[in-house]
């Protein structure tokens, strides 16, 4: 019902309709078309009510609800239909509620997004920054067949995915191993991957993707103004449409995904490749493994995704890591 | 409460000590006695009522209750406390209940034992045989500090803890490759693991263990029948105590993860090479990666646990997969 009203709302390109012009061609009451607008405006559409003209909505807003992302969104598997598309307006963290609804049994491709995170967490439980309706906030449910030492590309295909859809935007980034999209050596999103697995096989993997959409450089807190960049930034100061760059992303996941069902990894791996800012620099990595530090040129990532390092001691394999550049 | 009626029965030693009695001692009601005593008595301790008499304990009783295995118990993670132990009568699975306490939170070292499962599971979703209360069917909740390429360790771990509690009874068993605890050629003991992990840690590792205990060979239902045996069967035909053989694979297994903790898994790949029956055999593997069906000759474990087989191709390295042993 709510979405055959916005429909007619929308096209009606902002002129004003009746309740009872509604209410006839819905056929319900003017009371129930009067409470089904009321909540749409909580939801954070601004319909305007005019006495003796009805109601009009000037234009849709930049929300990530649900009737607005899938409207033109064109996806297989991914958020492919409302019962995969979960939004709130507020949560603590959408990566733990995925974990949960996943444990439970939610779908291949449940998307679950939230315009702030109240608990959002980073890699290693680090804070996360991402104030509300600013962000990109969502996690993604996939349920690949592969072993769990296939997880770790998976994080690879999201960071590609992002990058593709940032280029359909005419910007351009570049992937820092493993998963940072990077723009003038400042993180514009972070990814965070996390599985439930048997020892033979996956169970289910998260992938919690927070992107710095519209937040301006003086935005940021100050112990982070130097590591963080938002798209907003990279467009030369201007906000972009976070619906439609949303809906890009899912439709390069979707592809992407497909792809990695099809054919396996070996294409995503040449596109990570292509778009990363790692390899052939002289990195310091620290090894997730020991903590300890080390020093060398990224020469490049193996089949699993594992980045080699040469190392004044030879070849060095990390499969996970914090890596800085030194020298270009 | 509970505990102490427990305690005064038990030291009476099969002798009848009056309700009076135990509610003087314990400065409590005769009722509330009584009412303690049927909670007992409803959670399986075979209390003998008499009137003018009181209350008696011949024996305690073998169910893996908490009071009763955490008695005499000697571990310093694992199961430590009343907190860390959690016993169901009947569950769909204690592995799918451990995860989800897992989520919430749930300490390092927590155990959930069963007497029943209802819904049990063993790898790749094969269905898991075991009748009430003639089983050991429980899950433990480790919190290591790891790599999620480390876990498969912590089942080949799980599998020498539970060799070192058969061992203890004068029983010998082996381990195939990976966590298959066989006695002439049959399976006494199915290990399932799980974990929820990020890229490059561990958040918490669940071992779900199932142990045939006083099962004779004609109550294996005829499919299995040829490829399941028992602690019983192992012992002439004699049932083991379970409580007793329980607290033992939880000794075996704190010592392990303790050993584990502070000097990483080199003994402990050593101890599973001494137990197993894989190694030096001509064997047939179907790769969980693939699917595909391998023959060749078992030569050893690589230091993350994967089996090394010399197959006509040359040397392979499986990380998963089901071990046939073809040639001794």
């Amino acid at each position: 019902m709510r979405k055959k009203i916005l429909e007619m709302l929308k096209s009606a390109d902002g002129d004003f309709i009746s309740g009872e012009d509604i209410a006839e061609k819905l056929n319900v009451s003017r009371t129930a078309i009067w409470k089904h607008i009321n909540k749409l405006k909580e939801k954070g559409y601004q319909i305007i009510s005019k006495e003796n003209r009805g109601y009009s909505l000037p234009e849709m807003p930049d929300i990530l609800l649900p009737e607005i992302v899938q409207e033109e969104l064109n996806t297989k598997i991914i958020a492919a239909n409302l019962e995969k598309f979960i939004y709130f307006d507020s949560i603590d963290s959408t990566n733990k509620f995925a974990k949960k609804i996943a444990n439970e049994g939610a779908k291949d491709g449940t998307v679950i997004v939230a315009e702030e995170q109240t608990g959002g967490k980073g890699r290693l439980n680090r804070d996360f920054f991402s104030p509300k309706s600013k962000s990109i906030l969502f996690s993604l449910i996939l349920r690949p067949n592969c072993l769990p030492k296939d997880a770790p590309k998976f994080t690879l295909a999201a960071a590609v995915s992002i990058i593709r859809a940032i280029e359909k935007f005419n910007l351009h980034a570049g992937i820092k191993w493993p998963n940072d999209i990077i723009f003038e050596n400042k993180k514009v999103v972070g990814i965070l991957t996390e599985m439930s697995a048997e020892i033979e096989r996956v169970n289910f993997i998260v992938i919690g993707i927070g992107i710095n959409a519209n937040i301006s450089a003086e935005e940021f807190p100050e112990d982070i103004k130097k590591i963080a960049a938002s798209l907003s930034e990279m467009n030369g100061g201007k906000n972009i449409l976070r619906v439609k760059f949303f809906r890009a992303v899912l439709e390069e996941l979707d592809k992407i995904y497909s792809e990695i069902n099809s054919d396996g990894f070996e294409k995503i791996l040449e596109l990570w490749r292509k778009y990363n800012v790692t390899l052939g620099n002289e990195i310091k990595i620290i090894s997730a493994d020991s903590g300890e530090k080390f020093f060398g040129k990224a020469v490049d990532i193996d089949e699993d995704g594992a980045l080699i390092v040469e190392t004044s001691d030879g070849l060095k394999t990390f499969y996970a890591g914090d890596v800085s550049i030194r020298k270009a």
